[in-house]
C-alpha cells in the first residue's frame, strides 16, 4: 500500500546521507578509548562527527556530549536542580521539573527566572516556537534543530539538547550542549569518556549517523526547504479549517514550526482519528509518540486553556519536506470524509 | 598493512550478521511508541530484539531493558544504593559501590554479604571468573556474555549487565536484565519506554544488531569455538613465560576467560609495550581500554597483591576465534624480540 508518513516529529526515516555514514563507521573495528592505532581512528571519527554535530548547531568552541538521545540529556542538566518549567513540555523534561511555569491560550511561555528554568524552543505537539531569554538554564532544541534556523551560540543560553532521529539520523543517540566549561554532574560514570562527564563505550556508527543527519538538515534548511513546507502546510490547514468550520488549530497565533499542525475537533477523539487515517493510509498521531496509547489528554494543550474534549480530539500532523501539495490533498480528503461521516453520526 | 587485533576484550569488529540486521533496521521508518502502521513495525522488530537476546543470555522470561551499554545498565541498579563490590570490578561499577571486598591472589573475590554485593562473572584484565554467590544483587556479565556458557535464570542473582560491543554487536547499546517484577528506579526518565523503566526511544538499529550479535555468538559458544581459542591462548602463554622466565600471568591459577593473558614484566611499563607492539602491527593494551592513557596502574592487579612496578608493567592480550597458531606466534616473535632489547638495554 502506497501509504504516507505525516508524523515526522515522532521520528524521521533514516536520510540517505546518515546510512552511508553509519555503513562506512561498520567498518571503524576500535575502542576510542584505545591507545593503538585502531583505538585512534575510532577516536578520529568520533572527533570529527563532534565537529560537524557543534557547526550544525552553532555551536562552535561549546562543549558538546554525545548521549543516547535528548532524553538522556535532559535528565543530564535537570535531575535534582529543582529547575521549572511548563506544562508544554515534553515528558522528558517535565518528569525533573516543577511545571509551575505560565502558559498563554498560544502556548507561550513566561519565565520569571530564567537561571533556573527549562524552555523548548520548539513545541512538539503544536509547534509553538518560544523567545528564549537570555541565560536560561537549559532548552530542549529538539524539534526546532533542523527545522528552524538558530545557533547555540546566539540564543546566550546555558545548556541545551538534541536528538538525531528528528531530523534523519538513527534513533537512540543525541547531545547536550554546554556553553564551554559549564560544570555538568555525570549521570552515567565509569570509564571517564566525554571528558568525565557521561561514561561508556561511545555509540560510534549512530553518532557517525547523527552527524551525517545533522550536517544534511542544516544544508537543506539554508536552501530554504522548509520554507516550501510551511506554504503546503498552511494550504492544508486553510482546506481543513473550511471543511470543519469549529475545528481549531492550536498555537495558530503564535510563530510555529513549518510543518506542524495540532488540529482539535472538539468531541471526535484524537485516537479514533489516528485509527482511521491510518487504515486509510495515512500515519499522523494524538499527541506526541511518547504518550501514544495513553488516555489522558495532553498536558500541553489543558496549559493553553483547552477543556478535557477539546484536548482529546487532538491530531497532529507533521509533515516533511518530501511530501508535495498531491500527497497534502490526497490526506486532506481522507480526512475530510472520516470527518463528513463523524459529523453525520454526531450532528 | 596487515594488522593483528588482540584486543578483543576492548570492543570487537561489527559481525557480519550484527551488519545485515543493522542495515535492514534502516529501513524501519517508525517510532516504536507511535499507534500507526510504522510504529507498530518498530515495535515488533524492538521486541523481536528482545526475545534474542533473552534466549542468548539464557534470561527467558526475566525482564530485559535495552540501555546504551552496559555502563548505563550498571548505573541503574547500583547508583545510590550502597552496594559492595571488590577492587578488580570495572570503573562503570566501582564509580557507584563502596570497594570493600576481599580479592585473593588469583583474583577470586569474597563476598560477606551477596544481597547487598556486586560481582563481576569474569574480569576484563585478567580473565577470571568468578564463582557468583546465590542472591548476588547484581553481577557485570560484560565479558563472560558469548566467550563462556551460561545462563542467567540459573546464576540465581537478581540483576545483570552486557554491552553489545564486546561480542560482535555495535558500540553503544547493552542491557539490564533482572529477574522477572525487581524494582528498577528509572535513571532516564520521559516517555514511559521499556516499560517505565527507562525513558527515550529505542536505538532501533543499534539494538537489532545485538540481537543478531547475541544469536551468533551464542551459536559459535555452543558449537565449541571458543575451547580453541583457550587452547591457542595455552600455546601463546607457554611461548612467552619460556622466552621470559621472571614475567608472570595474573590469575593463572584461578578459572579464566578463554582469551585472555594477563602478563606482567615488572620494571618494563605496559604502555611501553603497547606502543612498540603497535608500532610492529599488533594491538594489545595495558588493563582496559578504559583506563587507557591514564598512569595509574590497575587497581585490579594491586588488589591481588602485584605492587605498583608489577601492575604497571601488565599488557593484556586478548584474542578472538578469528587468530590462528600462525598469527599467534607472529606475536609471539614480536613480542620476543622486544623483549630482549628490552632485557639487553635493562640487564
Amino acid at each position: 500500500m502506497n501509504r504516507q508518513y505525516l508524523d515526522w516529529n515522532a521520528t524521521t526515516p533514516l536520510r540517505a546521507e546518515a546510512r552511508a555514514a553509519m555503513v562506512e563507521a561498520m567498518e571503524v573495528s576500535g575502542n576510542p578509548s584505545s591507545v593503538h592505532s585502531e583505538g585512534r581512528a575510532a577516536k578520529m571519527l568520533l572527533e570529527r562527527a563532534r565537529e560537524q554535530v557543534a557547526v550544525a548547531l552553532g555551536a562552535e568552541g561549546a562543549d558538546l556530549v554525545f548521549t543516547s538521545g535528548a532524553t538522556e540529556a535532559a535528565a543530564m542538566v535537570l535531575a535534582g536542580r529543582g529547575i521549572h518549567c511548563a506544562p508544554v513540555e515534553h515528558s522528558a523534561v517535565k518528569a525533573w521539573c516543577q511545571q509551575d511555569l505560565a502558559v498563554d491560550g498560544d502556548g507561550i511561555v513566561t519565565v520569571p527566572d530564567p537561571a533556573r528554568a527549562s524552555l523548548q524552543l520548539a513545541n512538539n505537539e503544536t509547534g509553538v516556537i518560544q523567545v528564549l531569554p537570555e541565560d536560561l538554564a537549559s532548552s530542549d532544541l529538539t524539534q526546532a534543530f533542523g527545522k528552524v534556523p538558530f545557533a547555540f551560540n546566539w540564543l546566550g543560553i546555558t545548556a541545551g539538547f538534541v536528538s538525531a532521529h528528528k531530523l534523519g539520523g538513527p534513533k537512540g543517540v543525541g547531545a547536550l550542549v554546554l556553553r564551554k566549561g559549564t560544570d555538568s554532574e555525570a549521570l552515567i560514570r565509569g570509564g571517564g569518556q566525554e571528558q568525565g562527564r557521561r561514561g561508556g563505550t561511545e555509540n560510534l556508527i549512530g553518532i557517525a549517523g547523527f552527524a551525517a543527519a545533522a550536517m544534511t538538515a542544516q544544508r537543506d534548511l539554508e536552501a530554504g526547504l522548509w520554507g516550501e513546507v510551511a506554504e503546503r502546510r498552511d494550504r492544508l490547514e486553510a482546506r481543513l479549517l473550511a471543511a470543519a468550520p469549529e475545528a481549531v488549530i492550536a498555537g495558530k497565533g503564535a510563530r510555529r514550526l513549518p510543518n506542524t499542525t495540532c488540529l482539535l475537533t472538539s468531541g471526535w477523539k484524537g485516537e479514533t482519528q489516528v485509527m482511521q487515517m491510518d487504515l486509510a493510509g495515512f500515519a499522523i498521531s494524538a499527541g506526541s509518540a511518547c504518550s501514544s496509547g495513553k488516555v489522558r489528554a495532553s498536558g500541553a494543550l489543558q496549559a493553553m486553556g483547552y477543556d478535557d474534549q477539546q484536548a482529546q480530539s487532538a491530531i497532529r500532523i507533521s509533515i516533511s519536506p518530501a511530501l508535495g501539495d498531491d500527497q497534502m490533498n490526497r490526506f486532506a480528503d481522507a480526512w475530510e470524509k472520516a470527518y463528513s461521516r463523524w459529523r453525520d453520526r454526531n450532528g
